[in-house]
């Protein structure tokens, strides 16, 4: 019930003021750690959302570290190659440049 | 552009296909793994996407991985205590019980 959740804040956001950064928007490898980081610091309190997803398949992991102020640094790998499609989202709004497309060469 | 993503196969899922279970959907331990289960391998195609937000502060980490055939293990830690939001979305739309309702004692 909408009661359950009385006790959230309101989420205020502009995910237009989303900022991002790193090799892992544009480019990935299979056994590696494919990183970015995302600040959210100035575009109001949020949830930052992730996903990635391949040619055929599901990316294999997504890890997700806040740093603290908002700042996120984000992980992932991925097992085959080809092109991925990530998609990065500050509550309901994708960030500037979400969806990326991501090459793994 | 869109064309960018002309490669991309198109998405069609059924979120509310997705099942999930775990203790880490209803209650959540600071300084540790909580973790929870999502079955996505009857929901079509789509990107699984997690958001946990605390009653002041974002989550301190969230780990998604895909476990084969669209069955995901979510881990995720918290450092505060009290009501946290957790959000499933099986691409735009939220799977069934989502957003839940996470009590950090």
């Amino acid at each position: 019930t909408s009661e359950a959740f009385a006790s959230f804040p309101k989420f205020s956001s502009d995910a237009s003021k989303v900022t991002s950064c790193g090799a892992g928007l544009s480019k990935a490898f299979i056994g590696q750690r494919n990183t970015f980081t995302v600040d959210c610091s100035k575009a109001g309190t949020n949830m930052l959302m992730v996903g990635v997803h391949g040619p055929k398949t599901p990316c294999e992991e997504v890890y997700v570290k806040h740093m603290g102020n908002r700042m996120y640094n984000v992980t992932y790998t991925v097992k085959e190659q080809g092109s991925y499609m990530l998609l990065v989202k500050w509550g309901e709004e994708n960030i500037p440049g979400s969806p990326f497309h991501v090459t793994v060469p």
